[in-house]
């Protein structure tokens, strides 16, 4: 998996039992796409305190999922409301477009 | 949700992250089912330390619940799963067999 899907899968589930500060960092790096020196600017931190502070973080993450296997979890269930979906993609019918209906909420739920 | 039931799904998703001795007495307590006097006797702890300790290990399991509300995400689709499995309950062909199969699947997941 790319490191940067690795993690913001990472975040999604586990990402409320990082510290306020961690999170504020983060967030940055996954969601605005920020580099580290931007970063760094923003919190008034170096360039590479900003890394170590992201691959610590990355360090903590890996060991809930580690512990946990949550997110290993929910992926397979996607991949199977995916192919739930597929299946039936050519049927139709009131029942099956309502299958059709909740295996996208699972989806949308994950 | 009835108490023990609640404490059972908790312990699923999170027990890893207890200590090895607070997860030894809530298996006891949960999947061995014995009393809190059993269980002070097998492991030479007091009725009422057994008591406590299953109490503060609930506070933590709680606490991980209110954060990630994992379990709430995974019941949520659980539920899903089942319905999809329902409504097609008198409905045959090869490829809605292979959705109740995949239905059933997810719920053997959670």
């Amino acid at each position: 998996m790319e490191k940067i899907v690795e993690l913001g899968l990472l975040y999604d589930f586990y990402g409320e039992l990082l510290t306020a500060r961690q999170k504020e960092i983060l967030e940055s790096f996954i969601l605005d796409d920020l580099s580290l020196s931007e970063i760094g600017e923003l919190y008034s931190v170096s360039r590479q305190g900003v890394h170590d502070m992201i691959r610590r973080s990355t360090v903590t993450l890996r060991g809930y999922e580690e512990k946990l296997k949550l997110v290993e979890k929910f992926m397979s269930i996607k991949e199977k409301a995916a192919q739930i979906d597929s299946l039936l993609r050519n049927r139709q019918g009131e029942d099956i477009d309502k299958v059709k209906e909740i295996s996208r909420e699972i989806l949308q739920e994950l």
